[in-house]
């Protein structure tokens, strides 16, 4: 009918090409190319990560970009129409690094029982003219399981299966929610143990492990960054991409990301030692997932489109047992893909995985679990009743909306000690600084105010400070000097403040629900990816968490990854994931009043009622 | 690496062309074009069935052709291999003749009941921030069916069908063995009825119906030949193609065959009056489908094989439901495919169906059914037990293995009377005759012998004869002269009287077995796609059926197709198909000494004993 002009676009340094039709941005194009481009705000021009410079004919948009920066070349990705051909940089600062991501947990308690694919053995005896029982009804009679159901793939493998192996075989069953399922059969020999992951899928990162479904040995790990980052930085602004250009795009960046995770699992897998044999991606044999609600509706290519808008309501809590072929994944198609329910459109699977790890559902003990992410959910309860609450803290602690904020990955402060005016650090990695991550950021304000540099209320004391400085009316206090100078300023302190009052704020409204405070709590576990453990003293000193003694604070680490895996080898965890779903009430904060005001009341540091944190107020009267 | 060369076949009437690599016959070429070509032995050179003119250069073995034939110019299809472009031409006594074949049956007695695919309508409070269940939970909390399953499709239409429907929506339950799945969701509006398809899939003929879920109205009916007949007329010929060219092809041509069929239904259904809306083939929700234990493996792309070796053991009795994408059926991709369990190799599903159709497993009274097709399958038993056989008859009475046989199409000779020398016939569609089908063939070797043109061993009596003739050693007797002698010789009546005496065998084999005798069944069932109800009366004179009176025989008609529809409406009826095959005792003949000896015995006019027939031998005194 008609022709779309169409340009190509050469990305540097990594040296790849791509067409666009005309009316598409560099960005459209990076997204189309793979190449991974920091982009806060989903493309919408606002958040000014996506720098770039552009060689060729263009029309750009300068957005947040001020003159120094627009007049050194740099233009939006997203803001930039290629006319012509063009050739983009992208600087290190734009790209999004791949880095050691910390996907650790706790030690894990569960033992394999019931995995999420089984292998079960059958022998029987010949057919003959007398026993004319067909070949997959036999099975089932050896089985002891009449009614089990066979995949058509299995099915037509099952006449050789038998034959080959003289009529001892193993069915690999599938334990799909509504029915177990035989996936695959073959001849019973001793071989390789079955393989399956688990996964945790992050808004930021993806981790994966492969697991040995026998012993429950992880047998290899990796992680990387969920390539939807293209598509914005949080879960809201990756809905926002959804609605206007369809969740399959997001779809296929999240598989795509699985993908070559299990890809590097193999590789990894096959790299080691002691093998008696090597193993493909299609004999992982069985996917578990933990993952927020948006992730899972977007690894499903499900619309997520009103867990935006109110009254929030996602398309399932705990979507149906998947196979892996339905969703693109390159594992055996017919591999059960599980997903960790979730309570809500905020609190979703990764925390119910979180609960199940921490194990504050099996005991008596009150208990408190905090997983501090960007949306800092907050769990309260026992083994008899849970209340939950998402409080929207915002991503500071994840390296966002904080000028020198980082992700947990080399280059990162993570640690800042000071005493008056000096100010020592450690990076991850001990790397030259590129910034700082969230645990560095909790440090860094809590040092700053207990040495005088800030006051109550978050504003940088300038005066008499030799780090502070003030540029017109903004004032910054400066961490690291040299080639690339890393400075804190009042809005960044006060996003920081915002983010640690949302977590301060949702933990009282549930403590509250319930008559009790505080004191009563005998156990908080933190989750949540930060690079290293934060410092607890001075997370109470700025209150984000609780006044309460060291010895009852837990570190649990990527509870999502812990709890997809235990998930994957236990039948027992998948039945208390769905208790778990079963057993927490979910509040809704967005219009509460009594958030709002507790909200309010933690604006300050470390909250504008002392009484609460009596050993901070010790500290900073000595 | 290297080229292949390739010749350009074209074939005539049709004028259809298609590329085949040296190397490939006339008939592979035929099979890639679509072109319909008769091949009783499936390729293999025996048959001679594969007629073709061939204009060209090619090279051809002569196989059973005679010189008289090979040197007007016919060559076998299967035998010719092309060694430049070549022109064919079909012969119409070649090619597969489409034409009104008989797919009727006894009227049934079932109302729909727990369809295949059920329409459950939910209505549902909207959710708000208080009563924030997701979508998917709350559909299944309103159909009270909390695990009910629900297809990866049908929850991605979820959200903007229960919003467009003001949360009221239909939900399309499939009934698959081992559970319910939600495989459809939109807004519960009054709209057309849902639609599933009944298929009987015969070696020969396909037959399908299109039905009317909540009335269990058929709407729309149509037939054609099996596609599958290229590959060779009966179902040995059928197992040795997949053997040597693998099962795919033949899957192919079955699923063509009923991809065409439901195009045609479709368009049937549409051009009838008074309707309020047009359908399309995705709108067909479910197919259930009756058929022997061969062609349900081909349906299902299951390797046939082992049913053609002793001890013929069947991959299954009863597949799984399957989807209709699984199959690459072009209906709703999820609607489930049923098909009719069978007892064994040799007594199919659609043995099953003939059962469920005729109720005699309802009843107290003993009754025999028999399914007079190649295989000549027979049930005896009541609702207590029932014991089945299949007999092995061959194809005489469907117009294979003797000269002038033919299908049950227009210009078969269906009826025969004979007065001393004067014949009386009448064919298919009163036109010219081109052949004589099963019931015609029963009438006339019946004729004969009564009057006095066969003896009891089947020899025609030429002396006197004025219809008998003589070639060399070769007697025949000629039923219609002119342009297209129409005859049956010797050779042709001892395959009848093997067909007929096998069939017989089978039943008195049975009836032996416990203790009873022909005079013990109360009722006789008739189940085949005959071109018309044989004759009684002739069919006790050859030796056929048992000698009873006429009022104990029933025919039922394609029971295959009959019990299919029972099964898409009826949830009862697929539990009664599921007990029929439970009830059932196969007896395997293919050993049987007790076979051999019946068989041996019933190898005359009507039978070695004549006490057996005492009517006949009343009207043979006459």
């Amino acid at each position: 009918m008609f022709s779309v002009m169409a340009h190509r676009v050469t990305f540097f340094p990594r040296n790849v090409s791509v067409e666009i039709p005309d009316g598409e941005t560099v960005l459209d194009a990076a997204i189309a190319a793979g190449v991974q481009i920091n982009s806060v705000c989903g493309g919408e021009g606002t958040c000014g990560k996506c720098q770039i410079i552009v060689e060729g004919p263009h029309k750009a948009e300068r957005g947040p970009l001020d003159d120094q920066v627009w007049s050194r070349g740099y233009r939006l990705a997203c803001r930039t129409l290629p006319e012509g051909d063009l050739s983009v940089f992208v600087p290190e600062e734009s790209q999004v690094r791949v880095g050691k991501i910390m996907t650790s947990y706790r030690d894990l308690v569960v033992h394999p029982a019931g995995p999420l694919v089984d292998t079960l053995v059958a022998e029987m005896s010949a057919p003959s003219i007398e026993d004319h029982l067909a070949d997959m009804e036999r099975l089932r009679c050896a089985l002891e399981r009449p009614d089990l159901d066979i995949a058509l793939p299995a099915l037509r493998e099952l006449p050789v299966a038998l034959r080959s192996g003289n009529w001892k075989v193993m069915a690999k069953v599938a334990r799909a929610g509504t029915g177990d399922c035989i996936i695959k059969v073959r001849p019973a020999v001793n071989g390789c143990h079955d393989l399956g992951a688990a996964v945790d899928i992050g808004t930021t990162t993806v981790a994966i492990e492969l697991i040995d479904l026998h012993t429950g040995r992880t047998v290899a790990q990796a992680s990387d960054y969920n390539r939807q980052l293209v598509a914005g930085e949080d879960v809201l602004a990756r809905i926002a991409y959804a609605e206007d250009r369809g969740v399959g795009r997001l779809q296929e960046l999240i598989i795509g990301t699985i993908n070559q995770l299990v890809s590097d699992l193999c590789a990894l897998r096959n790299a080691q030692e002691d093998l008696t044999c090597q193993i493909r991606a299609d004999e992982i044999m069985a996917l578990s997932v933990g993952g927020n609600t948006a992730m899972i509706h977007m690894l499903l290519g499900l619309d997520p489109r009103n867990i935006r808008y109110e009254p929030y309501i996602p398309i399932t809590h705990g979507p149906p047992v998947l196979k892996a072929s339905e969703l693109g994944l390159n594992i055996h198609p017919l591999a059960p893909v599980y997903c960790i329910p979730g309570r809500a459109s905020y609190v979703g699977g990764d925390v119910t995985a979180d609960v199940l790890l921490s194990g504050m559902h099996r005991k008596d003990e009150l208990a408190l679990l905090i997983d501090v992410g960007t949306n800092g959910e907050v769990v309260l309860g026992n083994r008899d009743w849970m209340l939950t609450c998402s409080t929207s803290a915002g991503p500071a602690f994840e390296g966002g909306e904080v000028s020198c904020g980082m992700r947990a990955t080399a280059g990162a402060i993570e640690r800042v000690r000071m005493v008056d005016q000096n100010i020592d650090y450690t990076t991850i990695g001990r790397t030259a600084p590129r910034g700082i991550c969230g645990s560095g950021l909790i440090d860094l304000v809590a040092q700053m105010f207990l040495n005088g540099h800030l006051d109550r209320k978050g504003h940088i004391q300038a005066e008499g400070s030799e780090l502070a400085r003030s540029t017109g009316k903004v004032v910054k206090f400066v961490i690291h000097t040299g080639e690339r100078e890393i400075a804190i300023t009042d809005d960044d302190i006060a996003n920081i403040i915002r983010t640690k009052a949302a977590i301060y704020a949702g933990c009282s409204v549930l403590i509250d629900s319930v008559g009790m405070s505080f004191n009563d709590v005998d156990r908080v576990y933190i989750a949540g990816g930060f690079g290293g453990h934060i410092d607890i003293g001075n997370a109470q000193l700025i209150g984000l968490l609780p006044d309460l003694p060291r010895e009852r604070f837990e570190f649990i680490g990527n509870g999502s990854l812990g709890g997809a895996k235990m998930c994957l080898i236990s039948e027992e965890s998948r039945k208390e994931a769905a208790g778990i779903f079963d057993a927490m009430t979910y509040l809704d904060l967005s219009s509460s009043h009594e958030f709002f005001d507790q909200y309010s009341s933690a604006l300050f540091l470390p909250h504008t009622d002392m009484d609460q944190f009596p050993s901070v107020r010790r500290m900073l009267e000595r």
